[in-house]
């Protein structure tokens, strides 16, 4: 680390989100907040969407004068320092603090990381615009893209455009439970920021190598936030297509063919569309590319509700209203905004996986027909 | 294809070895050879090291007349058209024809497919060395490659120079009773012989179209014999270090993470040892790279012994004396050979996981200490 020039400004990080994921990152940050105290304020807010929730009476933290009566989830973090709702049974770091409003939890902050669903992303990015430092910068940690007819978006590009900070990326082999549990793991950030300028609270100019820097949580600095948030995307559409061989019980060969294909398919599709910015190496190298493939079609939840689907017979559509109260799944609406972004081109013929999953999805096709469909799969 | 000008000598294909891959392998040849009647003559020997074997009496193929006494597998195999010890309950086609001579088996074929433990190619090799044709093609089907101190030889062009014939690779995402009970299953073959000359048996170039195309196992055509067959061998490493993190209960992302690193040190070794004749394409794109090393890290022998002898707290040695009789696991002669060979050249320090593993697997380091161990891997 360069030596500092006598007293700076430090650092102040606030997590924008507090679900799974987002409380996760929060014990994390708070963990490293901690032991680089020259380097960043202890103090780390989390921005939480307030509701209320009602201790059971075998929670630790029931209290009888109380019993029965519903709490503000801050509050509750506040004073259990666990998240009792989105992440049961993990400590907080004490100098995590939950806050209700977004703007006072961003305020002065340095460091922002956002790290909420994404249909928050905008309103959110509104409530925070012009009350926020302008020497800011971001980490979305939101996995994925926008996909529209005309042009994919990514997560981190609309936060920093709204925003007007520049916003880097996270994303990884990173189940939440896991990484809360300090099991060890690694992420890819690809985190690339202007130069500093005048504006910046201090000399050293990144931040980023410590915002991760966990004992159990590795991370590899890397260029290309469009790689990073397309594979996010993507696998989520390979993983259906694994949960479907996997729900057939056509065995590890079959399974890993299809993972295969999907891994051909994500790299083809960023050379294709966004040639100046992916970074191959990204898709087949980094946590965020192959290692999260490969854990979203172990354990991941598009995964499992495909296999379900074909395990009892139903479509993926029934296992998102019965199994997650009509909740949607990452893949299947992506796999819709995919495959229309490839029509608008006229190249939807060429991606016989995504294609596949989306026919499948939609009933017109059947997982049966996997093999035949993806018989052409390798053609350049 | 081609239209054949006239009546030509058609292909006549021999496998060499019956255990549990081989049967497989004969099993889908003999379908292919009927069903292309005008390429290929019907009958498909196999080579079968002979033994004795006793039906038990709950055989469907227990003779009473004949109770207890031992029969020759050649025998039982051309009765039952079952390998009743090495492929049990999978019928054979009644044109695979077992032969417990290596040279009756493969006279006059112009087809020799290799599929016999790799301790017996030179053996086998010698007895057949002057009894085959001379426009013979050859595929070996064994995995992995033979790594010395001052060099690395593939199987294939072992088989190749010991006989004086062209031989390919076939390698890829294939266990094989998934195969066998005809699962959709993919494969590599990296087949890519001079060009016939008029000792050629027919004007049609390209026999290996369709030795594979089974209805259930697909294959795709590559260069690249050393990156098949590499990636067959150095998966068996990483497929060890997997079993050891999911042994310790790690979860999937410290798995996937073992598996990102292992998957950038083949990739690396082919590129620094292999930069004339190793495609990293193979490695990331094809059944016998990315997809090879799921299925490996998911099923496969390697990772299934260590992550017992993590979980029962012994060695790995021990799991071989206990569980395997003794038979050595290919990851941990691998990870010595190929851990010897880099040293031989300086490089030991810049394979951090074949590294590790061969640390734990020789107990100076252990498992705990993989995190710490890898975490200058991705450095250039």
């Amino acid at each position: 680390m360069a030596t500092l020039g006598g007293p700076t400004k430090k650092h102040k990080v606030t997590v924008i989100g507090s679900g799974n994921w987002g409380s996760t990152i929060a014990k994390i940050v708070a963990e490293n907040t901690r032991a680089h105290p020259n380097l960043f304020e202890e103090e780390v807010q989390m921005w939480v969407f307030e509701e209320e929730v009602t201790l059971p009476e075998d929670s630790k933290y029931y209290d009888a004068s109380n019993a029965g009566k519903p709490q503000k989830l801050t509050e509750v973090i506040n004073t259990c320092h666990e998240n009792v709702k989105y992440l049961p049974n993990i400590a907080l770091p004490t100098n995590v603090i939950a806050n209700s409003s977004v703007r006072d939890a961003a305020k002065d902050s340095s460091i922002l990381i956002f790290n909420l669903p994404h249909q928050f992303i905008g309103r959110t990015s509104k409530q925070l615009e012009g009350h926020i430092l302008p020497y800011a910068r971001g980490i979305s940690c939101i996995k994925g893209v926008e996909v529209a007819e005309d042009k994919v978006s990514l997560f981190s590009e609309w936060i920093g455009e709204g925003l007007g900070i520049y916003c880097g990326a996270l994303s990884g082999a990173n189940i939440a439970n896991e990484v809360a549990n300090e099991k060890w793991s690694e992420t890819t950030i690809a985190y690339d920021p202007p130069t500093m300028d005048s504006r910046s609270p201090s000399r050293n100019p990144s931040p980023s190598d410590n915002v991760s820097a966990s004992p159990n949580m590795e991370h590899k600095d890397v260029r290309g936030r469009s790689s990073v948030s397309l594979s996010g995307a993507l696998k989520n559409i390979v993983a259906l297509a694994a949960g479907f061989v996997e729900g057939k019980g056509w065995g590890d060969n079959a399974k890993a063919a299809v993972m295969r294909v999907g891994l051909l398919e994500m790299v083809k599709f960023g050379k294709e569309f966004f040639p100046e910015t992916v970074r191959v190496e990204t898709f087949t190298e980094e946590s965020a590319g192959v290692a999260d493939l490969i854990t979203s079609c172990g354990s991941g939840r598009n995964f499992r509700c495909a296999k379900m689907a074909v395990e009892r017979g139903v479509t993926v559509a029934e296992i998102e209203k019965t199994e997650l109260n009509g909740q949607l799944l990452q893949g299947t609406s992506t796999a819709k905004d995919v495959n229309n972004f490839l029509k608008a081109r006229g190249r939807d013929g060429e991606y016989q996986l995504f294609t596949a999953v989306l026919d499948i999805l939609e009933g017109r096709k059947t997982v049966d027909d996997i093999p035949d469909l993806l018989a052409r799969a390798d053609d350049p």
